[in-house]
C-alpha cells in the first residue's frame, strides 16, 4: 500500500491526539494476532505494512490464501507497547474484512469445483477506496478479479445498449477499443447472446437469466460453432445459495457481487503475551 | 464529502481512460435509482455530492433514515448520458453499502425498543477510509456512533489494563484527559466493574459477559448506589440473534461491531427512463 | 507527524530548487540547537521527525514540557552539511512557535496554581493546520487541550442559542449526542447558568463574565446543590494580566485563546560546531 | 487558496462528524464579521474563499490593507445557518491571525516612515504551512515579503560562510545562480560588509549589529563608492521597540522576524443579525 | 482532469505569490489562442478545464483530433485580465505538448494508411504524471493507446522470459490472469513467435526485428494457420523514417515510443484582442 | 523527490494490480541500466530515489552532467526480481526524458561557447508537473534555469505591456516587487529596449528580434552607457539551427524553449545480468 494512503487510514483511526495509547508505559512487548474462527486469509501484506510503518517487528505465520483454524496465530509482533496499541484496530480491520471476502470466495469456488473449472469472479460492487484490496482478497480465495475500473476492458451494459443498440455499440467499441482490450457485452436473452456472439465480441455476459436459460444459451452457442471464440459469463443475483445450479451450466465465468457485498468479517483478535 | 476525497473514489472507478462511457452518444437523459428490497436508507448526501460533481440534476425522494419498499424511487436524475454512466456504480456502491448498515442497525434498534430505551452503538470495527460515513449510516438507522477515533474519549481496554492495571490506568487517565472527555473502562467481571465504578469513571464497558452476568452486574452496581454516575455499556460478540437477551439486562448501551461488519449491502439499481 | 504533512512543509521552505543549500560542500558536520532565552519546550518530536526525514542523527537533551535556560543545548545533530541547512529553518520554526505556546501556558498555569487546581485550557483559536501541534504545546505547558474539533464534544454556543433557545438546543443535543460525548453550554449570566445546570448538562461555560459575576455564579450553583454534576468553565478575553482574578473564583476550568494567539515565539538558534 | 488546501483546514476544524452545527434548524440567516479593535486587515480573500466553499453569500466591506476601527463590519454574510456555524471559526482564525501580522507590520512601517523610505521586511520565520498567507499579510501592512523559500534568491548565511568562507561561497554562487536571481550575503562586521561589497554581491545583510555599527558601515560603503550597486539590509533581533534607531541608519531594508512571530491576533467576532 | 491534479499544476506555475499577474489592472479582456503552425490538436478539454478553474469564459473552435492551419484560432477567451495571465502558460504548455504528440501520431498513421489498416500504437514510454493525457493525444492523432499501466493486460517481456522461460511464464499467466485480460508475449525471432503462437497467447510482439524478418514471421504464422487467433504487434526503434517498411509487412499493430518521446511541441500563442 | 510525488508516479505506472510483475519468481537478481547512445546524463538522483523506494541496492557509475558513450553502464542494480521489474519503466522514463534535455542543452551550450560565455537558459515551457526536474536537467547540461514560476522574478511580458504600457508597468513593479527580486521586461524593438534600459530595470528581454537587430540593440545600449546595470536576454524561436547567429551578438543570455520542448528522449535500457 502506498504510504500516503496508509497515513490517511492511520489518521482516521488515531484522530488528532490519541491520548489513550500514550497512557501506557512505553516498553517492549510481544503480541499475537489470532484467528478466532476458521477462515481463508487475506490482507497479510497490508497488515505487515502497517506494522512496519509503526516500527514493529512482525513475523507472519501465514500468507494470503492460507486456510487457518480457530486459535491459529497469524502474525507475531514485537515492539513498543504504544505502537502496538496504535496499530491494533487498523490492522485487524483490514485482516477481518479482507479475510471475510477471501473466505466467502473460497467457499463459492469449492462449490463450483465439484462440477467444473468455471471461474468465480467479483464485480465492481466494492467499497469505495478498497477496490484493489478487495479484489486481491478475491484472488486469495481463488477467484477472478474481473475488471478494476471502467478503463480495463470495454463492457457494454444494459444502459449502453438502451442508448445505442447492439450494432452501433459493438461496432463503435471495436473501432475505438485498444487492441490490448477485450470487448464484453451484457445480454438478457438467448437471442441477444447469439446476436452478439455472431458479431465477434470477446465475452458475453448473460445477465439475470435463470440456470435453465443459461444452459440453453450455452448449448445453442456451442451448436452454432461460436463457442471457441467467446467467453461466456453469467451474472445477476447469483448467491452462495443458488451458485450450484449455475455451476452446472458450463459457463466459463460466474460473477457475483456477493463475494464482497455479502461477506461478513472474520473474527480476529490481538493478544499481548503474558 | 470533501472534493479531494470524492475525486480519489472517482479515479478508482473510472481508471485512466474510461472508453466505455464515452462510446454512448452524449445527450440529455433521465434515470432513476430504485430500491429493489425493503431497507432503511443511508448515503443520500454522498450520492448527491457525486451527482453534483458530474454536473447532474438530482432530486432525492427520501432522506437518510427513511424506510423504503422494494420498487421505490430514491433519487431521480437528469443530465448527460455519459456523466450518468460515470456516476452510476460509485453512487450505488455508497448507497448499497451504507443503506445495508442503516437497515441492520434499524432492525437491532427495533428489537431493543421492545424492551427498553437502551442505545445500540457501533464500534471502531469499520472499513478503513469509511468510518465517518459508516457511523452516519448507524445514526440513520437509529444507532449511536460511539467514538470516531482513539482521540475521542479515553477508553482503557484489556490491553491497557494488562500493561498498567486498573488503578494506575484510571488515575493516569483522570490526570491527563481533557475535562471535555469522558473516561471509559473495559472490564471482564462483576468484581472489576464494581472496582472501576467506585473509582469514578464515566462509562464501564462489560466485555464478553453473558446476559446473566451482565444482569447481575447492573443490579449490583445499582444496589451499591453507583449507577447514577456511570453509564454501563455491554460489548463483545453481540449479534442480532442474541441481542434480545442483552436488551433485557437494563444496560445503557449495547455496542455491536456487527452493525457494520455483518451488514450485507442493499440491492439497488439505476434505470434509464424509457 | 505524517510524512505527507511533513513533505508539504518541507516543500514550502525549500521551494523548487534550493541552490543555496547545495553550494556548500557536502560533508559530515555537527550542529546544536540552543535556547537563547528561558522557556518551556514543545515541538521536540516534530523537530526529531524533520531531522529523521533528512537522514540526520539527532539526540535531544530535553523533552516537551522541560524548562530550559538561555544557552542550553536542546538537540545535538550530526550529518550532512547540506541536509542540516535544509532542516534548519523548518525545525526552528516549529520549536520557536510551539515552545512559545508552552511557555505562555506554563506561566498562566503557575499563576493559577498559587490559588487553586483550576485547569487552564486553550480554545479552537489556533492557526489553521497547526491545531494538534499547538494543543500538544499547551499540554507541554501544563494546560488542557479543550476540544480538537467541532466533533469532539457537543458545545452549544451563543449562536446556537440565538437560533434555538436553551431548552430546544439542550434537549436536541441530549437526544442526538453519542453517550461517549459530554455536552457543554455557553451562558452569559448567572440566571442562564442556573437554568442549564438544572437541565443536567456536563459543562457550563460562563462567557465574558466579570470575576465577581463568576464568583457569585459558582457559589449559587453550589448552594443549589448542582455543582457535583457539572464542570464550570470560564472564558472570554481572559489574559495573563487578569487571570489571577478568575483563578480565585473556584471555577474548574479557565480557557484562554491567548495561550496560543498572544504567545510570541521563543528565540532559538542552530550553531555549527567549530 | 487551493481547494485541496482549504479542505484540509476545514477537515481539521470540523472533525469527522460535527453534530453541534447540525443541531440548529437549517434556515437562511444573516451574520456579520466585526472588528473588536483597531487594526489593519489581512486575509479577506481567504475568508471569502471559505464562505464560497460553504455556499454562503459574502460581501466584504473592506480589502486587505484597510485600517478599520473597533465596531466596524468587515464582511456581511447571508446563507444557511448550519453553513455559517461551520465557516465561523476557520474564517475568524485566518482573519485574526493575518490581520494581527498586518497590524504589526503597519505599525513598524509607520515608525520607519517618520525617518526614511527604508523597507520593512519579514523573514522565513513563519508558521509552517502559512508562509504565503503570512507574507501577503505583511504586504497588506505595507511591508516587503523577502524571499518565500530557499529557492528564491541566493542567500549565503553564517552557516554557509562557516563551511566555505566568503570567497568560495560568493564565487560559487555567482557561477551557479540563475541570472534571474540576486545574491545576498550575511555579514557580521563592517569589515566583512566591505569585503563582500567589493566582491559585487546584490544585497548585504548586516546581522546582529548595533545601530551605531550599522550607521558606520553604511557610511563606509558609501564613502568607498560601493553603495550604488548594493542593497543594504539589516536584521537580527530588531523589534518594534528598537526599530526607530535602525530606521535612522539609512539602510535600504530592515527585516524583522517579529512582524510575524511577535504579532498577536486581532480580536474579531461573528454576530448573527437579530 | 481532477481538480486536485489541476491545482498541483497551477501551483507549480504560479508559485507562492505571483506578483507579475497582479500588477495589471483587473478588467475584462478578450484573448485568443492561435496555432502558429499546421497541427493536429489535442488537449482542448484540459485547456478548457484550466480556463473554467480560473473563472474564464472559453469557447473552443476545434476539438481534439482536428487539423488546423497556422493562424487558426483554437480557443476564444473572455474574462479577468489577471486570470487570463495566470492561465496562459499552463494551458499553452498542455496544448503545445499534447498537440505535438497528436501531430506526430497523425503523420505516422497517414504513412501507414497508404499501405494498410495496421494500427499505430504508443507505449509506456511516457512522461511521468502525463500518461493518460499523452495517450489521449495519441488517440486524437488516430493512434492506439496500448496499455495504460502494468495492470492493463498481461505482457511478458524479455526480462520476464529471461527469469522464467516462455512455457512457465505463459502457463502462469494463463492461470492467473483475469478472463477480462489479454496475454501478450514479446519475442525476438520467428522461432519464438511460432512457439508462443502455438501456446495460444492473444498478442505476439515482435521486438527489434527487421522489416524482412517481420514479414517472414507474419507469413509463417499465417501459413501455419495460427494467424486467426493472434494479434501481431511489432515494436523496437521504429521511427517515422523507417515506418513505411514496417507498414508493408502486414502486422496488425506497430507500436512506437517515438510517437511521444520524439514529438516536439506545437507552437501556439495567446494574444489579447486589440 | 518527495515520497508523495513519487508514489503518484508509481501508481500511474503500476495501476491497481500489476500481475505481470508478480508472475516472475521472487529472487535476488542483478541488472544494469545502459546508455544506448551518446548523451549528457540527468535524472540520476530521481532514478536512485525510485530504486530506494523499491528496496533495491543501486550504485550509479555517473552523475548528472556526465557525458557517456553508447554502451556505458549508468547504474548497477541488485535486489528482488519483482521490484526491479516494477522500477524499470518509471526510472527509464525519467532518465530518458531528462537526459534528452541535458543532451540538447549541452549541445547548445557548446555551440555558444565557441563564441562567448553567453548563458543558455530554458523558459517556463515545461511539461506540467516536471518543471523542477526539467530545469535541473538544463543545469546538468550547462544551462541556466531561468525562473521556476511566476513568483520568481517580476517579468513584464507583451500582454502586461498591452494592458498597462511600459511606464505604468515598470513603475508599479518597482514599487511592489520585493527587494530580493529582479525586474525583467520584454521588448520588441531597439527603441523599446532603450526606453526600459533608461528606466532602470534589471533584465531586458529582446523578443523575436533578428540577430542583426539584437546586435544593433546591444551596441546601442552599450554606447549609451546603460549596459553596466542591465542584463540582456534574447528569446523567441531560437533553435539549435539559428543559435550560432545569436551567440555572436554579445547578449548575456539566450533563452530557448526548445531546450525542453524539442528535446527527444535518450535511448536507455535495463538488462538483467546473465
Amino acid at each position: 500500500m502506498l504510504n500516503s494512503e496508509l497515513e490517511r487510514f492511520i489518521q482516521e483511526d488515531l484522530g488528532p491526539y490519541d491520548l489513550s495509547c500514550t497512557l501506557v508505559p512505553e516498553r517492549e512487548v510481544e503480541a499475537f494476532i489470532l484467528a478466532k474462527e476458521y477462515c481463508t486469509l487475506a490482507g497479510i501484506d497490508v497488515a505487515m505494512s502497517i506494522f512496519k510503518y509503526f516500527g514493529l517487528q512482525a513475523v507472519p505465520s501465514h500468507s494470503d490464501g492460507d486456510q487457518v483454524q480457530a486459535g491459529n496465530t497469524i502474525i507475531s509482533l514485537r515492539g513498543s507497547s504504544v505502537s502496538i496499541l496504535r496499530a491494533e484496530r487498523l490492522s485487524l480491520n483490514f485482516l477481518g474484512h479482507l479475510s471475510g471476502i477471501a473466505t466467502m470466495t473460497s467457499k463459492c469456488v469449492q462449490i463450483v469445483r465439484s462440477f467444473s473449472d468455471t471461474r468465480v469472479a467479483c464485480t465492481r460492487k466494492t467499497i469505495p477506496g478498497m477496490r484493489s484490496l478487495e479484489k486481491m482478497a478475491v484472488v486469495a480465495g481463488g477467484g477472478d478479479t474481473h475488471r478494476f475500473s471502467l478503463s480495463d476492458c470495454i463492457m457494454l451494459k444494459d444502459n449502453h445498449i438502451t442508448l445505442m443498440g447492439f450494432e452501433a455499440a459493438i461496432s463503435e467499441a471495436k473501432k475505438r477499443a485498444s487492441f490490448t482490450q477485450k470487448i464484453e457485452v451484457e445480454v438478457e436473452s438467448m437471442e441477444e447472446a447469439l446476436l452478439v456472439a455472431r458479431m465477434g465480441v470477446d465475452i458475453i455476459m448473460l445477465d439475470n437469466m435463470s440456470p435453465t436459460e443459461v444452459l440453453r444459451t450455452v448449448q445453442k452457442i456451442k451448436k452454432e460453432g461460436l463457442k471457441e471464440h467467446v467467453i461466456i459469463e453469467v451474472s445477476g443475483n447469483i448467491t452462495i445459495e443458488n451458485l450450484e445450479e449455475y455451476a452446472k451450466t458450463g459457463v466459463d465465468v460466474i460473477s457475483m457481487g456477493s463475494l464482497i457485498h455479502a461477506a461478513r468479517w472474520i473474527d480476529l483478535s490481538m493478544e499481548f503475551s503474558a
